[in-house]
């Protein structure tokens, strides 16, 4: 069973905005055994819709269509759709209600435009959308199944997971998907490639295997996909567990839709640990990557953001006679940092960073790329430097990712 | 001139990463002049390759294809492209000379795959990639031109900017296209679209208006398109100007390619003024998108990310009586935050967030999503409180936003 997605706005191709929603929709299709072919995104243009629809049919068995049902004139994909079906508008009572009460709960004035949301084509199925003025709408054709979704993320993500989903369990069997994914570290994508050849070559034809490299990390993606679910998951299994010997560095635990940041949280709170922070050169993404998962309060007391010397000095009380003999980025400052954050917040853990993300060099004649990182525990401070290259976001996400993987370690060791 | 964007890899389509590529093209290629047409995302599988190639050989004239050159057994994209192009692969003794050294100063010992990456079509030009081990490739059919460059997006960019966009320019003309984007906030996408119909009526053909509504803003861009450069350029700001009477609340001074942060970061550098952060329920967001930016410590003094309520008391010095009398989501405690943050940090301005992002109550009573913000001058504290719904994310992000704007209204009267 074959998908294909189609995501409609200017916006999108002139690189507006990053099209987030095909990834969302890649991956809950696949949970459920739905392979997407094709993802096509194209401008809000009449002819170019009527096109990508009818490629689509001929290509796919489903087809999700995201974007373009907004009230204001550069939005057409309602009308296309309603065209290509050879169908006309009607007006949707229950969808004008939702609008109606959307726009009463804004206390904003309803104009013709909006009213005009609760349009729909006759032949299409209405998704009432919840959260937003503009429905989803199902239709079907020669055995397939159109869908067409508003491009706001969080309105789709929600029509998907409570209607369309469910809705396409329903109507079709589909093959049983499964994706497991080990991360690994320290070594690069062809020396991990050479190392593991031998049990590559003997995967069985219905796992398939791919390499994801991203600064310092490769995730190794095995896929099943067959109708028999038993087979696939107990072969996964069997194959990850012949898999893992073969390497040494691997974020043990890590589960596909979860972050290392909510590993490590998870663990955390599991042991009934706490942590602290003291955030220089990552400039607060470490606090901001902890505490965008719920139930961060569970672990993470706060943090410091000490990014001027002076704030070294006066909030974090680092020595300023440690900073001149050192200087700023260095082992000294970045175990005083870590150390007294752990103390300041009362903490069992506290993880510091200190470098030079670039462009220019800094309060410190370190080299661009230079970063100390410093985990602080009751017992001890230990420390190590890196280099993350010279691009400034690389610098503060490689630094970022260290810190996790320092600190899931330290975890690991008590 | 239009272009077509070919991404390949699994990992798009099953949404394990999200495609920021094609955004980061579709804005560069818009620059120079050149439409991209369509961006299509496929599998590493070598017939849907071809087909895609064959498709938009027949929409585009310029066709860039991204991923799938790794070493490793899954990326296919050369040999298929060699395929396409009837041709053979020879081994390229520059980069065989560029793979060579990137390993040794790696220290890593260089495998036989890794020299099959200096194996390129005889028919291609090679794009030598600095930045690692797989070379763009430039290749020309019945007056198209193919590149393919890796999916890495810092090695793409670099070939990208260095590279194709100035090859592009010696070999064709572009038309001239100018996009420039109004920040909105205050008012919902339709009734900014009634307010502002006549004027939308009234554009010049060649000016086409687009709405990007998201989170609590909508983005109004105009882009026109014409071979007259000088025409392009005076009417679109013609047309802003009779615009921007029209609406309240704009960012005023926002460049399309600029984030709300940064364009703060240079109003405070320009007035040499200096900032503190006191973040609770925004758990470091808003630090990190300061610190994102090079310069950032011209202005930026450093924050608190004060996440455990004790954490307010012990390190933030807000009163526990406060606490106890008002909770800790409250204007009395936001303000605290913000005031006691710019005495620590001796900054000009401090703001703080406290709130309550969900999904469940914390340590407050306060309703899911309440987040009250507050900024502190030398001056005075002030602050405000909102209720971004029941979103972990969209609370935070919102908040975020939120206190961005303030900031910038703040900035603006002194």
């Amino acid at each position: 069973m074959q998908a294909e997605i189609i995501t409609i706005g200017d916006e999108i191709l002139i690189g507006q905005i990053v099209d987030t929603n095909s990834a969302f929709l890649g991956k809950e299709l696949n949970k459920v055994g739905i392979s997407v072919y094709q993802i096509t995104s194209i401008q809000d243009e009449k002819a170019h819709i009527l096109k990508a629809l009818k490629e689509a049919e001929e290509n796919a068995d489903i087809i999700i269509i995201t974007g373009g049902l907004g009230p204001t004139k550069d939005d057409i994909t309602k009308h296309t759709i309603c065209e290509y079906f050879n169908d006309t508008l009607i007006e949707d009572r229950d969808v004008l209600a939702n609008v109606e009460k959307i726009f009463s709960s804004y206390n904003a004035p309803l104009l013709e435009v909006n009213k005009q949301q609760a349009l729909v084509p006759s032949k299409a199925k209405v998704l009432m959308n919840y959260n937003g003025t503009a429905p989803g709408m199902w239709l079907e054709k020669n055995g397939k199944v159109f869908v067409s979704l508003p491009g706001v993320p969080y309105e789709m993500k929600a029509l998907i997971l409570d209607q369309v989903i469910p809705k396409l369990r329903e109507q079709f069997k589909f093959p049983y998907i499964e994706h497991k994914t080990i991360l690994t570290y320290g070594l690069g994508e062809s020396a991990l490639a050479e190392r593991i050849a031998s049990w590559e070559d003997n995967l069985p034809s219905f796992i398939k295997l791919a390499y994801l490299p991203s600064l310092g990390r490769v995730r190794l993606r095995l896929s099943g996909n067959a109708y028999d679910k038993v087979l696939v998951h107990i072969e996964i299994q069997n194959q990850i567990n012949l898999l893992l010997p073969k390497i040494e560095d691997v974020f043990v635990g890590y589960e596909e839709d979860e972050s290392i940041e909510a590993l490590i949280g998870r663990l955390l709170t599991e042991k009934g640990r706490t942590l602290a922070l003291a955030e220089s050169c990552t400039g607060g993404r470490i606090a901001k990557s902890f505490t965008e998962n719920a139930g961060a309060s569970a672990f993470f007391k706060g943090g410091f953001v000490t990014y001027a010397t002076e704030a070294k000095i006066n909030i974090l009380n680092v020595p300023k006679s440690l900073i001149d003999k050192y200087s700023v980025v260095s082992r000294e400052v970045a175990e005083a940092m870590a150390k007294n954050a752990r103390l300041l917040y009362n903490s069992d853990y506290a993880i510091s960073t200190t470098g030079n993300a670039g462009p220019s060099k800094g309060d410190s004649d370190a080299e661009v790329g230079t970063v100390w990182i410093a985990i602080a525990t009751a017992d001890k401070v230990s420390s190590e430097v890196f280099n993350f290259g010279n691009h400034r976001q690389k610098v503060i996400v490689r630094a970022t990712n260290k810190a996790f993987e320092m600190l899931k370690k330290q975890i690991e060791v008590g």
